[in-house]
């Protein structure tokens, strides 16, 4: 079996924007504000908006469920107040219910999290719990810069987080690390500030320890885990200079990486440093990257290939990223899968 | 030849910090000014601080010369006023300068640049040509974000910075992007800040045409070059999605990575996915990881060891990594070199 952990909704139809645009407008001017929250988006227009894309890609490179949610950039926390993200954010979360109930066996949700500068992710506790309890879904998307590339909350590592971990722990339930659009010039938002995230929040574990005040814990760091592999020398190196325990001690009990690695010296790379129990498999699409490498003929982000391509894996160590590790990482997917195990095929071309 | 690029006066004598505590606690308290910038500091003390520490690992390690500039962590170009940063510049700027005359063999200068938040690069261009001009330096350190973590000042592509960039293509002189001490509590400095930075630098480069305008402006990326090399992938894609022209054209005649990347996996990548003209020797020694990799037995920040375990790397190829680069990234190197030729080996242990 063949799960993707990292997949984002980018293809929304049209009526998601429109909202979007209504409920900016309408803070700016409240007679624009949209007077609904029903998107007016149909059944086979979300079926047409998958269809030809993450269902395509699905079929065409063997993946059997996508961990699926919101778009990444569209979170947008800094843009707004606390109550446009909390609104905006519970549009989004709904509408990826609709994907997972119209396609059971293809994707599984993972929700946005009403974030917003300053305000205390405490208050992201109900949604994320109306999304795990009511809308079935297995995992949350946690923004480590709300602000949107000037980074003024503090670190993932203070006590400013802990009412929302102790919810996932609850709830059991593991957070991909996941900032979303940047409005800092210095920084592109898919190629420097998603990178810079995914570095700086591992950087934010390995100084702290969060993970002896929450030993069940779990955090996927997507991209690869922006720099850190390539750095492994590094990060073993600070760590022992600090008087840390290693790495593995310290924090690969709750510290994941995916493998949104767009070619393959970057997955050999992956694999040889990172051990195969902390890696799960991802591909980001439809996402950053879109185009087909014209060193290969493929897509940039068919990371199924590089993995395949990979002769030191074995293939139990290919068991463990594509299926098993997930299964580990996403306390809930296990009865997710025995549910979908029970739907009739008919069901998984909706 | 070994030319290392990447090393920072890191055990200055305590003359420098002393000097320093007294010229920011007169910020709050005039009277506590330092009267005199003679930091008292004697050759003495100079020759100590490096005989056990950057010469003995030069010896050790077979390193030739050092492209040599003050602490990167200590610029701190946020403390303070920018009439405090030209002050603190200028002093560091000069230590280094006694370093490289009392060891002509071993030493090269590369500068700090007297830059502050907000304040136009233009400014650092006086200093800039002294250290060059009057003190023989090849080089400065440009620092991306002068705000230590907050990048409030525009990115690198901008022309913002053009005066500068005159400036050194006047002087023939390239950057080694660098940023400083993080006082941002989500960026550790050397674990997230600097990759970071690394990272964030190329991105603004990528989306920009600065290479159009400068086709002769050089930098060097640290640290590996942050992020890029493991993602390289990526990059190609983002570049080949933004319509841009293949990345070797549009950015490898100007960028350059250097070799920090303290474990053999992080090596061979960085010398497989990016081309050997555009890499650099260096340990950043004595640096951010100073402990010995139990994995290996040797310095984490050994980094010439690694390169010599890469079975595909060609005599060739080493030589360029460890010499061939420099010279033609570092315009003034050759004459220094030659100058370096005519000096006694006497002289090469001051």
């Amino acid at each position: 079996m063949i799960i993707d952990c990292h997949g984002h909704y980018t293809t929304e139809p049209a009526g998601l924007g429109v909202f979007r645009d209504r409920q900016l407008a309408g803070l700016v001017d409240a007679t624009r504000r949209p007077t609904t929250t029903n998107l007016g988006i149909t059944d086979d227009e979300i079926r047409q908006s998958l269809e030809g894309a993450q269902l395509k890609l699905q079929r065409e490179r063997g993946t059997d469920v996508t961990i699926f949610s919101p778009r990444a950039s569209g979170m947008a926390h800094h843009v707004g107040t606390a109550q446009t993200s909390a609104e905006w954010t519970r549009i989004c979360n709904d509408l990826i219910h609709r994907v997972c109930t119209l396609y059971p066996r293809n994707f599984v949700g993972v929700c946005q999290l009403p974030q917003s500068p300053g305000v205390e992710p405490r208050r992201c506790g109900e949604e994320l719990e109306r999304c795990v309890t009511e809308l079935g879904f297995i995992g949350c998307n946690l923004n480590p810069d709300p602000s949107g590339g000037y980074w003024r909350d503090p670190p993932l590592s203070d006590r400013w987080w802990y009412p929302l971990y102790e919810k996932m722990v609850d709830l059991d339930v593991p957070a991909m690390i996941h900032v979303s659009s940047s409005c800092n010039p210095c920084f592109h938002a898919t190629g420097a500030h998603y990178i810079n995230a995914d570095t700086s929040a591992f950087m934010q574990f390995l100084t702290s320890d969060l993970f002896r005040d929450f030993p069940t814990l779990k955090f996927i760091i997507p991209h690869g885990g922006g720099a850190v592999p390539y750095h492994w020398g590094r990060y073993r190196g600070l760590a022992q200079d600090m008087k840390r325990p290693p790495l593995s001690e310290h924090l690969l009990n709750n510290v994941f990486f995916d493998t949104c690695v767009y070619h393959l010296p970057g997955i050999e790379l992956l694999t040889k440093v990172i051990p195969i129990d902390n890696i799960l498999f991802a591909s980001e699409m439809v996402g950053a990257v879109r185009g087909v490498d014209p060193q290969t003929g493929h897509n940039y982000d068919d990371t199924a290939r590089y993995l395949h391509q990979v002769a030191a894996l074995s293939d139990q160590d290919r068991c463990k990223i594509f299926e098993g590790n997930a299964r580990k990482v996403y306390g809930r997917l296990n009865s997710y899968l025995e549910r979908r195990e029970r739907l009739s095929p008919v069901e998984s071309t909706a």
